[in-house]
């Protein structure tokens, strides 16, 4: 589809001038939780973060050393512990997080630091395991970059690791953007989003970065829910380290639409794999709504249904009971017309002028909706408003997984 | 606490002057499914409609009903079907089962009947049945007069019947007041609420029995929520009779703020028992927000943790998981001060200032949750905005329930 913009079936890897690490450090009893990624240079940089009014340490320190440096050289994540809800000694431990990695990989400044993390919120972080763990990284450097012990670092209940990575074209150079994300619960981004570390060799404009992020964010991450609960800790990083050799480029460079285009690409891929590992998910869920009032009405029909508790357990159980989509549009506060609304899944009619088809029996409805991969299309019949968001459907996993968690 | 309103251990069989009883014709495989209220003069009518834009016919017929005459002389409910989305045929077959009513009960005009409808959306009224069911009633009139029977007949995944009943005196006349509801699933009462019958046989003028009514359901149904799912078919009408003898009145009778408070009480009996028996429910729980902005703000976050499924599945869990309540505060859009806010369950500190308490075991802290029942207060430390919401918890039964219903 894309020809300028070729995809790798790779990860962090695909960047070059970045060292990426992943270790087991002792925050979980079993798999990795520490990531660092290290730039020998500092990079440009660029990042969304959570609207949720109860912000999480990590958040508001790396924050503040983004708006003060613009540049990062190095991001430390660790998971099983959020560190939010944690106060003044929250904030002090996420400050002496950075101050280790300022410490072991000898850097001019901790501002050059971003920390994150994720985990149960309300404990405090084991700052000696993370010590521990920023060490064992050390230790390692130079030696064995690996995208996949990285990206294995950040997760919590994710069943699978979300990478990313594709090469293209900019100014006759060639240019590399990968990334990484975790999602699975608490996964309803609010103009902000879950963890995301993407790099890039590219030489990009600190503002052209920051815009073409934001608006790759709202054209992926933003559009995922799993169970619409925004999360404190959310957090979207972009660094671009200028390894490619292009020159310094922003949106008015000719090869900066293909530059969009791929990052979009990237960060697409990895909020779909949220979605699709949603805690408890068996189906993955494209909900499309078309020709609503306006986009924020789409949007507003696009969540609602999305986040239908009853939409997503007939899912589940694969029943085709598309009375609870029109219930949810109906609720949605939008000014619908009923007998306009056309609701096809798979491209098979369920709803025509607002009544169940009279071209397909029960039966037939059940066939379609057994497939792993839903699209559904609501069609309001009114403007040309328009909205997607990714989601997936409500399992007893999903109880098993949100009952004992902490 | 009501010295001057007396509880009554019944249910609509406590209002004189009204024929109720519920019968099984047929549209579900077992229990009663078809109730009838039949009074024979007509009785002043209020009610409230769902806000859901999706509206089922019964709705649409039963408001211009009420429009018309401000007074009702029966009431036909059917459960097992929804008669929603269901276009033209859906409005004939509504006016189909008024017309069956008015004919077998000799009424003077349709217009007298109210007609109500929950089930599957979707699937056509099975007229011929609810024919044979009216039929059934007017058979068994004027004996065997039953409130049971007919709370049963309005269930769905309802596991007990909701009824409750007041005596009061209005006038020097005793005056009662009763009512039924059903609830279970796809509850989310948006200004309006779910099926709910309320019988008195006061003499109420027709504005004040409409005003009081909305003010009722406001401190009541509209409190209620199990998944945030509002239906297509909610309804709570109020039939008022004058059996009791009292002189008309309205809100400038010095009885009136007694008569007000025992409606209040008896919607609120059943509003509680709705979230109690809430799909799958194990826990019954009262979310109280205080000291918000605003009494908006209080409601806002209020439904916000309430319909929180991070939130729910961890009080079906046990697990005194509450960073999800302060993250679903946090992401209500209530501009929060996380540092004031103090939450306590039962009774018990869980967050002081923003973090959790000091002062408690996460021990200590399960075994408060191990509660049946659960006042949950956020306090937020900010103005005097407060509203609360009863809920259930989220367990795999409701999963279970609705991953095939249809």
């Amino acid at each position: 589809m894309n020809e300028d913009i070729q995809t790798l079936d790779t990860g962090l890897d695909a960047v070059p001038g970045f060292y990426v690490q992943g270790v087991h450090c002792g925050i979980k009893k079993v798999n990795n939780d520490l990531a660092v990624i290290y730039s020998p240079d500092p990079a440009t940089a660029a990042a969304v973060f959570t609207t949720n009014r109860v912000l999480a340490a990590p958040v508001t320190l790396t924050r503040e050393h983004l708006e003060k440096r613009g540049q990062f050289q190095m991001v430390v994540v660790n998971s099983g512990v959020a560190n939010a809800c944690t106060g003044q000694r929250g904030r002090e431990d996420a400050q002496k997080m950075v101050e280790v990695a300022t410490r072991e990989f000898d850097l001019s400044s901790t501002e050059l630091v971003a920390v994150a993390s994720t985990g149960v919120i309300g404990d405090f972080l084991p700052l000696d395991k993370i010590e521990k763990g920023i060490q064992m990284v050390r230790a390692l450097y130079p030696k064995d970059s690996s995208g996949k012990e990285t990206a294995r670092a950040i997760m919590t209940t994710d069943t699978f690791m979300k990478e990313a990575a594709v090469a293209l074209s900019v100014g006759g150079k060639t240019v590399h953007i990968a990334g990484i994300a975790k999602g699975s619960g608490m996964i309803r981004p609010h103009m902000a989003t879950m963890l995301g570390f993407l790099l890039t060799d590219a030489t990009v404009k600190r503002e052209a970065l920051q815009s073409v992020l934001r608006e790759a964010v709202d054209l992926s991450f933003n559009r995922v829910t799993v169970d619409g609960d925004t999360s404190t800790n959310d957090m979207v990083l972009l660094l671009a380290n200028g390894k490619s050799g292009t020159p310094l480029f922003d949106e008015f460079h000719p090869d900066f639409p293909r530059f969009r285009k791929a990052l979009i690409q990237v960060c697409q891929k990895l909020a779909k794999d949220i979605a699709r590992d949603g805690e408890g998910a068996t189906k993955f869920i494209n909900i499309i709504v078309r020709r609503a009032p306006s986009e924020q009405d789409a949007r507003t029909i696009a969540f609602t249904v999305a986040e239908s508790p009853l939409v997503k357990t007939a899912l589940f159980g694969e029943d085709p009971n598309w009375g609870r989509i029109m219930a949810a549009v109906g609720r949605s506060g939008v000014n619908v017309i009923p007998e306009k609304i056309m609701i096809t899944i798979n491209g098979y009619p369920f709803v025509e002028n607002g009544m169940g088809t009279l071209t397909m029996t029960r039966n037939d409805l059940r066939k379609v909706i057994q497939n792993k991969e839903l699209e559904i299309v609501i069609d309001l019949g009114l403007k040309d408003g328009a909205f997607n968001v990714w989601t997936c459907d409500l399992s007893f996993d999903y109880i098993k997984i949100n009952s004992h968690y902490s």
